[in-house]
Formats: C-alpha cells, structure tokens, sequence
C-alpha cells in the first residue's frame, strides 16, 4: 500500500488508478483532494471549471481561511518571459522542499497550451514530478467566468498542500485583471524593448507590481528600462510603499535567489497570519458576490420576462428600459420583505 | 430669450446660469439634458457619478435604443498619442456639423486632468467651443464603479444630441476594458517603439481593436510596427474580419481623414440600425445586471450577518465559508418561490 494514502480515509484509499471517480461523493473528492491524488485533483479541478453539482460542497469543505499557502502572481505583456521566469520559481522551491502549483491563464503561455508557436518544451521540465502540478485555464464558460474558476483552483490547490501556488496571468482582459488580484503577491514582468516607456511604466507599475521584475538583464536597455522604473517609481509618495526592483535572468538563472528573497520578506515584512486570512477571505467572498449577484439578477429578470432575450426584446419595443429593469432589481428587496411581513399579517 | 430653449418646456427654459437646479425634478433634469443646457448637463452627469435618487428616473426617460449615436472607443497605451488623436477627431467631425462629446477615463489623458507632466494646453482648443462637450470620469466611488458611470454618461451625451461620443480609456484595470466594450468601434492605437512586438499585437489586437490606428507614422520604425501588426492580423482566419489598419499622424493631422472614413464604412458595411439597437440595449443591460447583482448580493448577505465586515467575522470564526454564502444566495430565489407558495396556501 502506497504511504501516501492515510488507512484512516477508506474512499481515498481505494481510489487510485483503477477505481471509478463516477461513483464519488462530495466528501471522498474532498478526501482525493487533501490526499493528493493527482487524478482525483485533475478530475475535482474539471468540476469546478464545468460548474458539477457537487463543487460548491467540495470547495465548502476545504475552504480554510487560515491556510498558509502563498499566491504568487506573475503577469506581464507576452515575450517578457513570464514562463521561463515560472520555470526557474518552480525549480527554487522545490530545491526548498516545496510542492509547487501553477495555474496558467495566459493564452501566450506553453503551460496553457496557448502559445501558438508551440514554445511547449519548458513545460516537460516539470511534467513527471510529483510535487508540481501544473493547471491551464481557458473554460470562460460557466458563470464564474475565468477569474471564479481560478479561485476555485487555487483553494483546491492549496488543500492540497501546493504551497506556493504560482498564477501566471497576462494583464490584458477583464478577466485576467480579476484573476491578478487574487494573488498575495504580483510580480510584473519587464523586459527591455518592450513598452519601456515611461508612461508605460507609470500605469502598470502603480497598479499592479507588489515586485518589478526586470527579466533579461543582460539584454541592451536594461539600464535605460530600471532609470524610467525607478522614476516612475518616486511618483510614488511614500518611498516604503515603493515595490522593489528585482533584475534577473530567467534565462542562465542569474538574479532568481534575490527574486525569491524579494518575494520572501515581502510576506514577512507585511501582514501577520490574521491579516492574510482576512484579505484572502475578502477577496473570495467579493469574487462570489459577483458571480452569484449575477446570477440571481439575472435570474429575476428571467421570472419576469422569460429569458434576457425577452427582456430585450420588451426594451426595444419601448415598453421599458434597462434602468426601470434596475429600479425592478432594486426594489425586488423591498418588495420581498413587505410581502413576508403581509405573508405574516394574513 | 436664448432660442437654444423651446418655450412649450418652461422649466429648462427657466434654468439659466442665474437659476436654482436645486429645485428641479426628473423631468426637467430631462428637459435640461435634452436642450443641451451645459450647466445642467454637467450636473445631471455629477448626479449619475455620485449615485443620486433621481440619476435612474432620468436615465429611464432618456434611453432610446434606437438613438444614433455613433460613440467610438479610443484605447491604447499612454504614450501612444490618443489625446492629439482625440482632438483631431473632434476637430473633423466639428467640421461636418457634428456635436462631439468626450468621456475621458484614462488618467494619462490631459482631458481627464491626470497627466502628470499637465500637458492641458490641448484641451483648450476646444473648451470654449459649445458644440462640443467634454467630461473626465474618475469616480469609482459608488455602486456601478467608473463603467457604470461611463455607461449612463454615454446615454446621457447622446440625449444631449452629441454625436459622436469619443471615449478615451486605456486598456490597463478592469474597469477600462469593460468601458472599451460599450463602444461601437474602437480604435487601437499604436505607435513605433512601444511594445510593437509581435506577441504583444497579438494580445492586443485580436481582443480590441475594430481599426488599428499606426500613430506617428513619421516615425522611423513604421514599417516594422505595420509588418508585425500585419503578421498579427494574418491570424484571424477570415480576411474579411481583421481590422483595417490605418496609418496616421495625428500631430500633424495626416491620415485622419482616412480614419474617419474607415470609421464611417466600418458603421455602414456592418450592422443595420436594429442590430445596433439590439447591441446597445444587450451592453447596457448586461452592465446593469453585474451593477445590481453585486447590490442583491451585498444586500442578502447584510440581511442574515448584518454587514459584509460580519459575514467575514464569520467565516474567519469557521461558521460558514463564502462557498456556503454562494449556495445561500444561489437558495435564496428558489427559498422565495417555495415561501410564496406557502403563503399562498395558507
């Protein structure tokens, strides 16, 4: 019997390879998940995405704000080597004895297959090591959308024990702008040539990077792109609040240790274990509330007109509008209570 | 008396410079919004951003899907040279008798006041001009956050008769990209030397652009930027569906003829007048239901804990997870109809 399975958990136990996950309840995936089963994980990670019945149960019973698992974003524009620099991270930390996730949501990445020139051999690298587990994301389909499904994954990855796990992002769509702030730490990648411009700077920089990357030191522009960071930088008042600047090479490795020290003390130096429960608990609930709020608005109006299509056909026809359809949404609260307390009166 | 006011409407005839607005109603905020009024204007628009009981009574009388009102997205890097572009725009379509108004939300735009090194002199141009009208949007303080706003503002100026309304984002935070997909057609700007690396376009290009405009085409690297964009486009499988890429400078005003003429075909040759009705009504009603989702949501959860603060007390005291929340939100229509019944019953 393989160590890896606790005898305790029977469900677990017996689903290995062989074994049907069809006939699985809620509480054995939740199981598979904590045991790491790397099929089983694949399999809950699916559900999530595909919107199964039974993931709300799932997630409900691993959510555990206290856990300490460290979200690393890594985001940049394409070409400034987001997935090399995600390779050599991969690497540090299982050096340390970390078990390392990676959930990839840019469509320019080989970790999620999007790379249309096929830049696929990297990922080999880490495919056959059990302690890294490796999830691409492109289902916008259900209602969660992108950034819901990549919060699912990352609760489920850091259930089972992947700590850290690393969110490579581009910061183009809605979506991938959700998904960047879901991590505790964001690292934007520069890279010389490549939009070094001051103002360029300006708006990524400030928004975005708790630490400024500049991958491909040894390229020429390297130090023209770390004077107009730094400047871009002092814009901001208070010089604590200013993100490091790391230089590295993802490439030959070099700088990589720094990075990781840079990413280290910023956990340290920052907020207590409360604090992080707290903001990871925020966020989690904020992303809900989006989703969910969509749906039940989406819902009434579907109980009124039939479908959104309907609803929109009545607009067109000029029987009503979108914001008399808000006023309805708004009111729908009111109108519940007064009819619980008449329900009650009667 | 002014001839701008119809004397059939006496109360926007009465609101002159020297007049209370505090006194007014929704319909004559209408009134006001439809004479053009630019006091008024101005004041209907601060009461949409700063969410006043009356902004959704006024928006409910002004929407009309099938109003004509071309509004063009104007996105791009900072840097790229959107704010000239935008000028020249209103300086063209001013000449062909047109009321332009401006909605700017990038915050390195001098129309929105927040660049930095306040290069403002441009706005001048057109500031004293009353055909044309201009607002800066950075309000994300209430509900429907700076989308929302953009959204009304645009109902707002269209009802004013401003037509075209440019809207200049920059394609960086999520709020930006959500008002870039309420435009009709937008336009990508690019410029030689920043960021012109064939990954970037792609990102950018397929997901953006309806015209990708080459600013500055007199500057040396032109033709590489044309060559990549072109390489980009090449991806997009049907040749009828790229996007024409118009070359232009819009410091010296070449090329913006030939812009505004692909504007113009862009608008003819897709869709009627009903499909354009149809997307309007889809966009602004899909923006509705995320703004009053989020406030359902927010408002169920306040009801059962008291306030958002609390349901987070509670989760990080192990009582419920924001999965449980979900399921208790996702319950809470179908609990509704169950009560309902049963009241019916009794």
């Amino acid at each position: 019997m393989s160590r890896k399975y606790r005898p305790a958990e029977p469900p677990a136990e017996v689903v290995g390879s062989e074994l049907d996950l069809q006939s699985c309840k809620a509480d054995d995936f939740v199981r598979i998940v904590r045991n790491n089963n790397q099929r089983g994980l694949s399999r809950v990670l699916s559900m999530v995405e595909n919107g199964h019945p039974l993931a709300s149960s799932i997630l409900h019973s691993l959510f555990d704000p206290e856990r300490l698992c460290l979200t690393i974003g890594i985001t940049g524009p394409p070409g400034a080597g987001k997935s090399t620099l995600t390779n050599r991270l991969i690497s540090y930390y299982r050096r340390h004895g970390n078990k390392v996730g990676v959930i990839a949501v840019d469509p320019s990445s080989p970790f999620s297959g999007g790379a249309l020139l096929g830049d696929r051999v990297r990922m080999q690298e880490h495919a056959s090591d059990p302690g890294v587990f490796i999830r691409s994301m492109a289902n916008r389909g259900h209602l969660g959308g992108l950034s819901g499904t990549t919060r699912d994954a990352l609760e489920i990855l850091a259930a089972a024990s992947y700590n850290p796990v690393l969110i490579e992002t581009m910061g183009v769509g809605q979506a991938e702008v959700e998904i960047a702030s879901l991590a505790d730490i964001t690292l934007l990648v520069l890279v010389p040539g490549l939009g070094d411009d001051v103002q360029t700077m300006k708006a990524g920089i400030m928004e975005i990077g708790d630490i400024i990357v500049l991958n491909k030191a040894d390229r020429p522009g390297i130090e023209q792109l770390e004077l107009s960071v730094n400047a871009s930088l002092e814009l901001i008042p208070d010089p604590a609040a200013r993100p490091p600047v790391i230089r590295c090479s993802a490439q030959t490795g070099e700088g990589i240790e720094e990075l990781a020290d840079a990413i280290g003390s910023c956990t340290a130096s920052g907020t207590g274990r409360k604090e992080i429960a707290l903001r990871r608990t925020a966020l989690v609930l904020n992303s809900i509330i989006r989703e969910k709020g969509r749906e039940l608005a989406r819902t009434l109006i579907i109980d009124r007109y039939g479908s959104i299509e309907e609803a929109i056909e009545s607009i067109l026809a000029g029987e009503t509008t979108p914001y008399r359809i808000g006023e309805i949404l708004s009111g729908f609260l009111k109108n519940k209570r007064e009819n619980e307390n008449e329900c009650k009166r009667d």
